[in-house]
Protein backbone atom coordinates (compact mmCIF):
# COMPACT_ATOMS: atom_id res chain seq x y z
CA UNK A 1 0.00 0.00 0.00
CA UNK A 2 0.98 3.62 -0.85
CA UNK A 3 2.39 5.99 1.37
CA UNK A 4 -0.60 8.23 0.65
CA UNK A 5 -3.33 5.37 1.21
CA UNK A 6 -1.81 4.38 4.17
CA UNK A 7 -2.19 7.70 5.50
CA UNK A 8 -5.63 8.38 4.33
CA UNK A 9 -6.18 4.78 6.00
CA UNK A 10 -4.89 5.72 9.32
CA UNK A 11 -6.22 9.04 9.63
CA UNK A 12 -9.52 7.28 9.16
CA UNK A 13 -8.63 4.32 11.73
CA UNK A 14 -7.06 6.21 14.35
CA UNK A 15 -9.19 9.54 14.37
CA UNK A 16 -6.08 11.55 14.50
CA UNK A 17 -3.80 14.11 12.97
CA UNK A 18 -0.80 13.93 16.01
CA UNK A 19 2.47 12.74 14.48
CA UNK A 20 4.69 12.52 17.08
CA UNK A 21 8.21 13.49 16.21
CA UNK A 22 11.36 11.16 17.78
CA UNK A 23 14.12 13.46 17.91
CA UNK A 24 16.25 11.63 20.62
CA UNK A 25 18.31 13.74 23.21
CA UNK A 26 20.02 11.58 25.55
CA UNK A 27 20.59 14.56 27.90
CA UNK A 28 17.06 15.00 28.53
CA UNK A 29 16.15 11.24 29.04
CA UNK A 30 14.92 9.84 31.83
CA UNK A 31 17.38 8.72 34.64
CA UNK A 32 16.66 4.89 34.32
CA UNK A 33 18.60 4.85 30.70
CA UNK A 34 22.21 6.25 31.94
CA UNK A 35 24.56 4.09 30.81
CA UNK A 36 22.30 1.92 28.72
CA UNK A 37 24.54 1.37 25.41
CA UNK A 38 21.23 1.17 23.86
CA UNK A 39 19.25 4.11 25.43
CA UNK A 40 18.36 5.91 22.01
CA UNK A 41 16.84 2.83 20.26
CA UNK A 42 15.14 1.45 23.90
CA UNK A 43 13.59 5.19 24.61
CA UNK A 44 12.46 5.91 21.10
CA UNK A 45 10.37 2.44 21.46
CA UNK A 46 8.79 2.60 24.56
CA UNK A 47 7.60 6.44 23.48
CA UNK A 48 6.45 5.00 20.28
CA UNK A 49 4.23 2.06 21.87
CA UNK A 50 2.99 4.65 24.39
CA UNK A 51 1.79 7.13 21.84
CA UNK A 52 0.73 4.55 18.77
CA UNK A 53 -2.62 4.74 19.23
CA UNK A 54 -2.61 8.34 19.28
CA UNK A 55 -0.29 8.79 16.03
CA UNK A 56 -1.46 9.31 12.25
CA UNK A 57 2.59 8.79 11.62
CA UNK A 58 5.70 8.63 13.47
CA UNK A 59 8.80 11.20 12.37
CA UNK A 60 11.85 10.13 13.34
CA UNK A 61 14.67 12.81 12.65
CA UNK A 62 17.56 12.17 11.59
CA UNK A 63 20.05 14.24 12.61
CA UNK A 64 19.88 13.16 16.09
CA UNK A 65 20.62 10.30 15.18
CA UNK A 66 23.61 10.75 13.02
CA UNK A 67 24.88 13.02 15.72
CA UNK A 68 25.24 10.35 17.96
CA UNK A 69 26.47 7.49 15.81
CA UNK A 70 23.36 5.46 15.63
CA UNK A 71 22.45 4.89 12.62
CA UNK A 72 21.92 1.29 13.72
CA UNK A 73 18.80 2.50 16.39
CA UNK A 74 16.97 4.17 13.77
CA UNK A 75 17.33 1.17 11.17
CA UNK A 76 16.19 -1.04 14.52
CA UNK A 77 13.30 1.92 15.54
CA UNK A 78 11.54 1.85 11.84
CA UNK A 79 11.75 -1.70 11.43
CA UNK A 80 10.13 -1.66 15.17
CA UNK A 81 7.36 0.64 14.20
CA UNK A 82 6.39 -1.25 11.32
CA UNK A 83 6.43 -4.63 12.54
CA UNK A 84 4.51 -3.66 16.23
CA UNK A 85 2.55 -0.97 14.46
CA UNK A 86 1.75 -1.81 11.12
CA UNK A 87 -0.30 0.60 9.51
CA UNK A 88 1.45 3.83 10.64
CA UNK A 89 3.59 5.26 8.16
CA UNK A 90 7.04 6.39 9.23
CA UNK A 91 8.52 10.00 7.85
CA UNK A 92 12.13 10.14 7.86
CA UNK A 93 12.81 13.66 8.56
CA UNK A 94 15.85 14.59 6.57
CA UNK A 95 15.96 17.43 4.22
CA UNK A 96 17.52 16.41 1.94
CA UNK A 97 18.40 18.03 -1.50
CA UNK A 98 21.18 18.02 -3.92
CA UNK A 99 21.66 17.29 -7.68
CA UNK A 100 20.03 14.45 -9.27
CA UNK A 101 22.75 11.38 -9.18
CA UNK A 102 22.95 12.44 -5.34
CA UNK A 103 19.58 12.98 -4.84
CA UNK A 104 19.19 9.28 -5.92
CA UNK A 105 21.14 8.11 -3.02
CA UNK A 106 19.52 10.07 -0.57
CA UNK A 107 16.62 8.22 -1.93
CA UNK A 108 18.05 4.70 -1.21
CA UNK A 109 19.52 6.01 2.10
CA UNK A 110 15.79 6.95 3.04
CA UNK A 111 13.38 4.25 1.46
CA UNK A 112 15.89 1.48 1.10
CA UNK A 113 18.17 1.29 3.82
CA UNK A 114 16.05 2.57 6.63
CA UNK A 115 12.89 1.51 4.87
CA UNK A 116 11.30 5.26 5.49
CA UNK A 117 7.47 5.00 4.22
CA UNK A 118 8.38 8.94 3.06
CA UNK A 119 10.99 11.77 3.38
CA UNK A 120 10.92 15.09 3.88
CA UNK A 121 12.84 16.76 1.26
CA UNK A 122 14.37 20.77 0.39
CA UNK A 123 13.40 22.24 -3.20
CA UNK A 124 16.11 25.30 -3.37
CA UNK A 125 17.85 22.70 -6.05
CA UNK A 126 14.80 22.20 -8.07
CA UNK A 127 12.78 19.60 -9.60
CA UNK A 128 15.88 17.31 -10.94
CA UNK A 129 16.59 17.22 -7.23
CA UNK A 130 13.71 15.85 -6.27
CA UNK A 131 12.77 13.51 -9.08
CA UNK A 132 14.31 10.16 -7.15
CA UNK A 133 12.17 10.83 -4.77
CA UNK A 134 8.98 11.80 -7.06
CA UNK A 135 9.78 8.97 -9.04
CA UNK A 136 9.16 6.34 -5.54
CA UNK A 137 5.23 6.32 -6.21
CA UNK A 138 4.42 4.37 -3.57
CA UNK A 139 6.73 6.73 -1.28
CA UNK A 140 5.97 10.05 -0.20
CA UNK A 141 7.97 13.06 -0.54
CA UNK A 142 7.69 16.23 1.77
CA UNK A 143 8.79 19.40 0.37
CA UNK A 144 9.62 22.58 2.43
CA UNK A 145 7.63 25.48 1.75
CA UNK A 146 6.95 27.39 5.12
CA UNK A 147 8.86 26.55 7.91
CA UNK A 148 8.14 27.09 11.42
CA UNK A 149 11.68 28.57 12.51
CA UNK A 150 12.39 32.36 13.25
CA UNK A 151 14.57 32.83 10.11
CA UNK A 152 11.93 31.16 7.92
CA UNK A 153 11.21 34.32 6.53
CA UNK A 154 14.76 35.52 5.15
CA UNK A 155 14.21 33.88 1.75
CA UNK A 156 10.70 32.12 2.02
CA UNK A 157 8.97 35.51 2.03
CA UNK A 158 10.66 37.27 -0.62
CA UNK A 159 8.24 38.29 -3.17
CA UNK A 160 9.30 36.57 -6.48
CA UNK A 161 7.80 37.20 -10.12
CA UNK A 162 8.00 35.33 -13.10
CA UNK A 163 7.63 35.79 -16.50
CA UNK A 164 3.97 35.90 -17.07
CA UNK A 165 3.30 35.36 -13.69
CA UNK A 166 2.04 37.33 -10.54
CA UNK A 167 4.16 38.58 -7.93
CA UNK A 168 3.93 36.05 -4.71
CA UNK A 169 6.31 34.89 -1.94
CA UNK A 170 8.63 32.23 -2.74
CA UNK A 171 6.96 29.88 -0.53
CA UNK A 172 3.69 30.07 -2.46
CA UNK A 173 6.10 29.44 -5.94
CA UNK A 174 7.00 26.24 -3.67
CA UNK A 175 3.22 25.44 -2.96
CA UNK A 176 2.28 26.55 -6.53
CA UNK A 177 5.05 24.46 -8.11
CA UNK A 178 4.17 21.27 -6.25
CA UNK A 179 0.78 20.76 -7.09
CA UNK A 180 0.88 21.67 -10.36
CA UNK A 181 3.84 19.76 -11.69
CA UNK A 182 6.01 17.83 -9.49
CA UNK A 183 2.66 16.15 -8.13
CA UNK A 184 2.73 13.73 -10.67
CA UNK A 185 2.51 10.61 -9.07
CA UNK A 186 0.11 11.88 -6.27
CA UNK A 187 2.50 11.20 -3.28
CA UNK A 188 3.51 14.92 -2.34
CA UNK A 189 2.76 16.80 0.80
CA UNK A 190 4.37 20.07 1.81
CA UNK A 191 5.80 21.53 4.89
CA UNK A 192 3.88 24.66 6.21
CA UNK A 193 4.62 25.81 9.92
CA UNK A 194 2.18 25.96 13.05
CA UNK A 195 3.79 29.33 13.76
CA UNK A 196 2.03 31.07 10.39
CA UNK A 197 -1.63 30.41 10.22
CA UNK A 198 -2.00 33.18 7.46
CA UNK A 199 0.28 30.94 5.49
CA UNK A 200 -1.56 27.85 6.32
CA UNK A 201 -4.33 29.39 4.90
CA UNK A 202 -3.09 30.91 2.23
CA UNK A 203 -1.05 27.60 0.64
CA UNK A 204 -4.00 25.41 1.41
CA UNK A 205 -5.85 28.13 -1.00
CA UNK A 206 -3.49 27.61 -3.58
CA UNK A 207 -2.96 23.78 -3.49
CA UNK A 208 -6.60 22.76 -2.46
CA UNK A 209 -7.31 19.72 -0.64
CA UNK A 210 -5.62 16.37 -2.47
CA UNK A 211 -1.99 17.82 -0.74
CA UNK A 212 -1.65 17.06 2.58
CA UNK A 213 0.46 19.26 4.88
CA UNK A 214 3.18 18.04 7.85
CA UNK A 215 2.84 21.10 9.89
CA UNK A 216 5.41 21.33 12.63
CA UNK A 217 5.93 23.89 15.34
CA UNK A 218 2.92 23.50 17.88
CA UNK A 219 4.06 22.55 21.69
CA UNK A 220 7.57 23.16 22.13
CA UNK A 221 7.57 25.82 19.14
CA UNK A 222 4.74 27.81 20.47
CA UNK A 223 2.18 27.08 17.16
CA UNK A 224 -1.34 27.42 18.03
CA UNK A 225 -2.86 23.28 17.60
CA UNK A 226 -6.57 25.10 16.71
CA UNK A 227 -5.56 27.98 14.44
CA UNK A 228 -3.79 25.15 12.45
CA UNK A 229 -6.93 23.19 11.76
CA UNK A 230 -8.94 26.23 11.20
CA UNK A 231 -7.03 27.24 8.10
CA UNK A 232 -5.40 24.32 6.63
CA UNK A 233 -7.62 21.21 7.22
CA UNK A 234 -8.82 19.59 4.31
CA UNK A 235 -12.54 19.67 3.68
CA UNK A 236 -13.08 16.22 4.82
CA UNK A 237 -11.60 17.27 7.80
CA UNK A 238 -8.08 15.48 7.67
CA UNK A 239 -5.26 16.56 5.17
CA UNK A 240 -2.93 17.60 7.90
CA UNK A 241 0.11 15.96 9.77
CA UNK A 242 1.06 18.28 12.97
CA UNK A 243 3.84 17.24 14.14
CA UNK A 244 4.93 17.60 17.93
CA UNK A 245 8.42 16.25 19.41
CA UNK A 246 10.27 17.89 22.10
CA UNK A 247 7.19 18.30 24.10
CA UNK A 248 5.45 14.54 23.42
CA UNK A 249 8.95 12.96 23.93
CA UNK A 250 10.08 14.58 27.39
CA UNK A 251 6.62 15.22 28.70
CA UNK A 252 7.98 13.89 31.85
CA UNK A 253 11.96 13.13 33.05
CA UNK A 254 10.51 10.78 35.67
CA UNK A 255 10.08 6.75 35.60
CA UNK A 256 6.49 7.82 34.08
CA UNK A 257 8.10 9.55 30.73
CA UNK A 258 6.34 7.04 28.69
CA UNK A 259 2.99 7.36 30.09
CA UNK A 260 3.72 11.23 30.06
CA UNK A 261 4.15 10.84 26.18
CA UNK A 262 0.98 9.26 26.03
CA UNK A 263 -1.35 11.53 27.74
CA UNK A 264 0.50 14.71 25.74
CA UNK A 265 -0.33 13.06 22.42
CA UNK A 266 -3.47 11.94 23.58
CA UNK A 267 -4.33 15.82 24.73
CA UNK A 268 -2.98 17.04 21.31
CA UNK A 269 -5.03 14.57 19.49
CA UNK A 270 -8.25 15.59 21.36
CA UNK A 271 -7.31 19.14 21.02
CA UNK A 272 -6.61 18.87 17.06
CA UNK A 273 -10.05 16.86 17.28
CA UNK A 274 -12.37 19.35 18.78
CA UNK A 275 -11.44 22.13 16.55
CA UNK A 276 -12.07 20.16 12.79
CA UNK B 1 44.09 26.87 12.48
CA UNK B 2 40.46 28.19 10.87
CA UNK B 3 39.39 26.64 7.99
CA UNK B 4 39.91 29.54 5.84
CA UNK B 5 43.14 30.05 6.53
CA UNK B 6 44.36 26.20 6.09
CA UNK B 7 42.56 26.86 2.38
CA UNK B 8 44.59 29.81 1.57
CA UNK B 9 47.49 28.18 2.78
CA UNK B 10 46.78 25.31 1.04
CA UNK B 11 45.83 27.07 -2.23
CA UNK B 12 49.67 29.05 -1.70
CA UNK B 13 51.63 26.32 -1.16
CA UNK B 14 49.85 23.38 -3.29
CA UNK B 15 49.51 26.30 -6.35
CA UNK B 16 46.25 24.27 -7.00
CA UNK B 17 42.46 24.96 -7.09
CA UNK B 18 41.43 21.63 -7.31
CA UNK B 19 38.91 20.22 -5.14
CA UNK B 20 39.04 16.15 -5.25
CA UNK B 21 35.05 15.11 -5.06
CA UNK B 22 34.99 11.74 -2.86
CA UNK B 23 31.65 9.81 -4.09
CA UNK B 24 32.00 6.14 -3.89
CA UNK B 25 30.13 4.08 -6.17
CA UNK B 26 31.28 0.21 -5.68
CA UNK B 27 29.31 -0.62 -9.54
CA UNK B 28 31.99 1.64 -10.56
CA UNK B 29 35.34 0.73 -8.39
CA UNK B 30 38.07 -1.78 -10.32
CA UNK B 31 37.75 -5.45 -10.67
CA UNK B 32 40.44 -5.64 -7.61
CA UNK B 33 37.66 -4.68 -5.00
CA UNK B 34 35.34 -6.88 -5.80
CA UNK B 35 33.97 -8.79 -2.73
CA UNK B 36 36.11 -6.27 -0.55
CA UNK B 37 34.42 -5.43 2.46
CA UNK B 38 36.33 -2.73 3.11
CA UNK B 39 36.42 -1.62 -0.43
CA UNK B 40 34.52 1.96 -0.21
CA UNK B 41 37.73 2.99 2.56
CA UNK B 42 40.49 1.50 0.58
CA UNK B 43 39.27 3.20 -2.64
CA UNK B 44 38.76 6.61 -1.55
CA UNK B 45 41.99 6.16 0.43
CA UNK B 46 43.98 5.27 -2.78
CA UNK B 47 42.25 8.12 -4.61
CA UNK B 48 43.18 10.49 -1.97
CA UNK B 49 46.82 9.17 -1.75
CA UNK B 50 47.28 9.67 -5.41
CA UNK B 51 45.73 13.06 -5.86
CA UNK B 52 46.65 14.88 -2.72
CA UNK B 53 50.04 16.58 -4.42
CA UNK B 54 47.34 18.27 -6.80
CA UNK B 55 44.39 19.12 -4.14
CA UNK B 56 43.77 22.11 -2.42
CA UNK B 57 40.52 20.38 -0.93
CA UNK B 58 38.91 16.87 -0.53
CA UNK B 59 35.24 16.68 -0.66
CA UNK B 60 33.51 13.59 0.64
CA UNK B 61 30.02 13.44 -0.51
CA UNK B 62 27.74 11.76 2.18
CA UNK B 63 24.72 10.28 0.52
CA UNK B 64 27.14 8.25 -0.99
CA UNK B 65 28.56 6.55 2.57
CA UNK B 66 24.69 6.73 3.92
CA UNK B 67 23.39 4.99 1.25
CA UNK B 68 25.90 2.01 1.99
CA UNK B 69 25.15 2.34 5.67
CA UNK B 70 29.46 3.62 5.80
CA UNK B 71 29.70 5.85 7.93
CA UNK B 72 32.49 4.31 9.97
CA UNK B 73 34.34 4.31 6.73
CA UNK B 74 33.99 7.92 6.21
CA UNK B 75 35.39 8.39 9.65
CA UNK B 76 38.23 6.46 8.89
CA UNK B 77 38.88 8.28 5.77
CA UNK B 78 38.64 12.25 7.09
CA UNK B 79 41.05 11.09 9.63
CA UNK B 80 43.33 9.68 7.17
CA UNK B 81 43.50 12.77 5.06
CA UNK B 82 43.67 14.40 8.21
CA UNK B 83 46.98 12.12 9.48
CA UNK B 84 48.33 11.20 6.19
CA UNK B 85 48.08 15.08 4.12
CA UNK B 86 47.85 17.02 6.84
CA UNK B 87 47.00 20.87 6.12
CA UNK B 88 44.41 19.66 2.84
CA UNK B 89 40.66 20.42 4.45
CA UNK B 90 37.83 18.49 4.28
CA UNK B 91 34.70 20.02 2.70
CA UNK B 92 31.65 17.38 3.33
CA UNK B 93 29.23 17.83 1.33
CA UNK B 94 26.27 16.85 2.84
CA UNK B 95 23.91 20.43 1.90
CA UNK B 96 22.10 20.24 5.53
CA UNK B 97 19.46 22.94 6.63
CA UNK B 98 16.91 22.42 9.47
CA UNK B 99 15.79 24.74 12.33
CA UNK B 100 17.95 25.62 14.67
CA UNK B 101 17.85 22.89 17.73
CA UNK B 102 18.17 20.56 14.29
CA UNK B 103 20.80 22.30 12.99
CA UNK B 104 22.99 22.13 15.98
CA UNK B 105 22.95 18.04 16.04
CA UNK B 106 23.91 18.52 12.53
CA UNK B 107 26.86 20.73 13.12
CA UNK B 108 27.81 17.93 15.84
CA UNK B 109 27.48 15.12 12.77
CA UNK B 110 29.70 17.20 10.56
CA UNK B 111 32.04 18.80 12.79
CA UNK B 112 32.78 16.80 15.88
CA UNK B 113 31.63 12.88 14.86
CA UNK B 114 33.51 13.32 11.27
CA UNK B 115 35.78 16.10 12.15
CA UNK B 116 35.13 17.99 8.89
CA UNK B 117 36.95 20.85 8.58
CA UNK B 118 33.92 22.68 6.59
CA UNK B 119 30.27 21.56 5.64
CA UNK B 120 27.84 22.44 2.98
CA UNK B 121 24.99 23.90 3.78
CA UNK B 122 21.40 24.93 2.10
CA UNK B 123 19.94 28.35 3.15
CA UNK B 124 15.95 27.82 2.22
CA UNK B 125 15.36 28.12 5.63
CA UNK B 126 17.08 31.11 6.29
CA UNK B 127 19.18 32.32 8.79
CA UNK B 128 18.45 30.46 12.30
CA UNK B 129 18.96 27.12 10.28
CA UNK B 130 22.73 28.24 9.31
CA UNK B 131 23.50 30.06 13.01
CA UNK B 132 25.17 26.59 14.76
CA UNK B 133 27.35 26.27 11.69
CA UNK B 134 28.64 30.24 11.49
CA UNK B 135 28.80 29.80 15.18
CA UNK B 136 32.09 27.51 14.99
CA UNK B 137 34.07 30.02 13.49
CA UNK B 138 37.18 27.90 12.95
CA UNK B 139 34.83 25.40 10.45
CA UNK B 140 33.99 26.83 6.78
CA UNK B 141 30.10 26.98 5.94
CA UNK B 142 30.11 26.19 2.25
CA UNK B 143 26.70 28.03 1.27
CA UNK B 144 24.57 26.74 -1.56
CA UNK B 145 23.76 29.95 -3.90
CA UNK B 146 23.49 29.12 -7.40
CA UNK B 147 23.77 25.24 -8.11
CA UNK B 148 25.04 23.01 -11.23
CA UNK B 149 22.20 20.96 -11.82
CA UNK B 150 19.43 21.61 -14.92
CA UNK B 151 16.72 22.95 -12.28
CA UNK B 152 18.46 24.93 -10.13
CA UNK B 153 16.62 27.81 -12.15
CA UNK B 154 13.32 26.78 -10.67
CA UNK B 155 13.99 28.38 -7.69
CA UNK B 156 17.16 30.11 -8.23
CA UNK B 157 16.54 32.45 -11.02
CA UNK B 158 13.48 33.53 -9.59
CA UNK B 159 13.32 37.66 -9.69
CA UNK B 160 12.66 38.76 -6.13
CA UNK B 161 11.99 42.22 -4.72
CA UNK B 162 12.39 43.28 -0.68
CA UNK B 163 11.02 46.25 0.18
CA UNK B 164 12.95 49.25 -0.48
CA UNK B 165 15.62 46.50 -2.29
CA UNK B 166 16.13 46.15 -5.84
CA UNK B 167 14.60 42.93 -7.83
CA UNK B 168 17.03 40.37 -8.70
CA UNK B 169 17.28 36.55 -9.08
CA UNK B 170 17.08 34.78 -5.60
CA UNK B 171 20.28 33.40 -6.00
CA UNK B 172 22.12 37.00 -5.40
CA UNK B 173 19.88 37.39 -2.53
CA UNK B 174 21.61 35.15 -1.39
CA UNK B 175 24.79 35.95 -2.33
CA UNK B 176 24.16 39.10 -0.64
CA UNK B 177 22.96 37.99 2.56
CA UNK B 178 25.75 36.12 3.13
CA UNK B 179 28.45 38.46 2.10
CA UNK B 180 26.71 41.34 4.09
CA UNK B 181 25.03 39.97 6.90
CA UNK B 182 26.07 36.04 7.63
CA UNK B 183 29.66 36.13 7.08
CA UNK B 184 30.64 37.88 10.55
CA UNK B 185 33.17 35.04 11.23
CA UNK B 186 35.00 35.29 7.94
CA UNK B 187 34.03 31.28 7.37
CA UNK B 188 31.37 31.42 4.72
CA UNK B 189 31.59 30.25 1.00
CA UNK B 190 29.42 29.92 -2.07
CA UNK B 191 28.10 27.19 -3.81
CA UNK B 192 28.09 28.66 -7.55
CA UNK B 193 27.81 25.74 -10.68
CA UNK B 194 30.59 25.62 -13.16
CA UNK B 195 27.79 25.31 -15.71
CA UNK B 196 26.77 28.76 -15.16
CA UNK B 197 29.91 30.94 -15.65
CA UNK B 198 27.84 34.24 -15.88
CA UNK B 199 25.88 33.73 -12.60
CA UNK B 200 29.69 33.34 -11.35
CA UNK B 201 30.50 36.29 -12.92
CA UNK B 202 27.76 38.32 -11.14
CA UNK B 203 27.96 36.68 -7.81
CA UNK B 204 31.53 37.59 -7.81
CA UNK B 205 30.60 40.58 -8.69
CA UNK B 206 28.06 41.03 -5.28
CA UNK B 207 30.60 39.64 -2.69
CA UNK B 208 33.87 40.95 -3.59
CA UNK B 209 37.34 39.04 -3.51
CA UNK B 210 36.79 37.73 0.14
CA UNK B 211 34.25 35.03 -0.43
CA UNK B 212 35.90 31.84 -1.75
CA UNK B 213 33.46 30.15 -4.34
CA UNK B 214 33.05 26.04 -4.26
CA UNK B 215 32.33 25.33 -7.79
CA UNK B 216 30.75 21.57 -8.35
CA UNK B 217 29.94 20.74 -12.33
CA UNK B 218 33.61 21.17 -14.13
CA UNK B 219 34.30 17.60 -15.40
CA UNK B 220 31.23 14.80 -15.72
CA UNK B 221 28.60 17.78 -15.74
CA UNK B 222 29.93 19.67 -18.99
CA UNK B 223 31.52 22.91 -16.98
CA UNK B 224 34.09 24.87 -18.58
CA UNK B 225 36.86 24.86 -15.83
CA UNK B 226 38.93 27.70 -17.93
CA UNK B 227 35.46 29.67 -17.78
CA UNK B 228 35.31 29.42 -14.37
CA UNK B 229 38.68 30.94 -13.65
CA UNK B 230 38.26 33.67 -16.04
CA UNK B 231 34.55 34.82 -14.63
CA UNK B 232 34.92 34.12 -10.82
CA UNK B 233 38.90 34.61 -9.52
CA UNK B 234 40.02 36.83 -7.11
CA UNK B 235 42.24 39.72 -7.59
CA UNK B 236 45.11 37.28 -6.33
CA UNK B 237 44.38 34.16 -8.98
CA UNK B 238 42.53 32.05 -5.72
CA UNK B 239 39.33 32.20 -4.10
CA UNK B 240 38.43 29.25 -6.27
CA UNK B 241 37.66 25.66 -4.94
CA UNK B 242 37.02 23.93 -8.43
CA UNK B 243 35.42 20.44 -7.12
CA UNK B 244 35.72 17.04 -9.75
CA UNK B 245 34.19 14.10 -8.62
CA UNK B 246 33.38 11.49 -11.48
CA UNK B 247 35.74 12.31 -13.81
CA UNK B 248 38.86 11.98 -10.93
CA UNK B 249 37.57 9.05 -9.49
CA UNK B 250 36.70 6.15 -12.46
CA UNK B 251 39.11 8.09 -14.92
CA UNK B 252 40.03 4.13 -15.63
CA UNK B 253 38.32 1.24 -14.09
CA UNK B 254 41.87 -0.31 -14.49
CA UNK B 255 44.28 -1.74 -12.18
CA UNK B 256 45.57 1.74 -12.74
CA UNK B 257 42.64 3.79 -11.10
CA UNK B 258 45.11 5.85 -8.76
CA UNK B 259 47.62 6.50 -11.15
CA UNK B 260 44.83 7.73 -13.80
CA UNK B 261 43.10 9.66 -10.98
CA UNK B 262 46.04 11.42 -10.15
CA UNK B 263 46.53 12.19 -14.00
CA UNK B 264 43.26 13.96 -14.45
CA UNK B 265 43.57 15.56 -11.04
CA UNK B 266 46.90 17.30 -12.33
CA UNK B 267 45.67 17.99 -15.42
CA UNK B 268 42.74 19.76 -13.83
CA UNK B 269 44.90 21.71 -12.10
CA UNK B 270 47.04 22.26 -14.95
CA UNK B 271 43.91 23.53 -16.96
CA UNK B 272 43.13 25.61 -14.05
CA UNK B 273 46.37 27.08 -13.32
CA UNK B 274 46.96 28.02 -16.84
CA UNK B 275 43.94 29.96 -17.04
CA UNK B 276 44.27 32.29 -13.89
Amino acid sequence: MSFMQQLRDRWARADSLVCVGLDPEPAKFPGRFAGDPDAVFAFCRDIVDATAEYACCFKPQIAHFAALGAEGALERLVAHIHSAHAGIPVILDAKRGDIGSTAQRYAIEAFDRYGADAVTANPYLGRDSLQPFLDRADRGVVILCRTSNPGAGDLQDLVAAREGGEARPLYQHVAEKVAREWNGNGNCMLVVGATWPEQLRDVRAIVGDDLPFLVPGVGAQGGDAEAVVRNAKSADGTGLVVSSSRAILYASAGDDYAGAAAAAARELRDTLDRAR
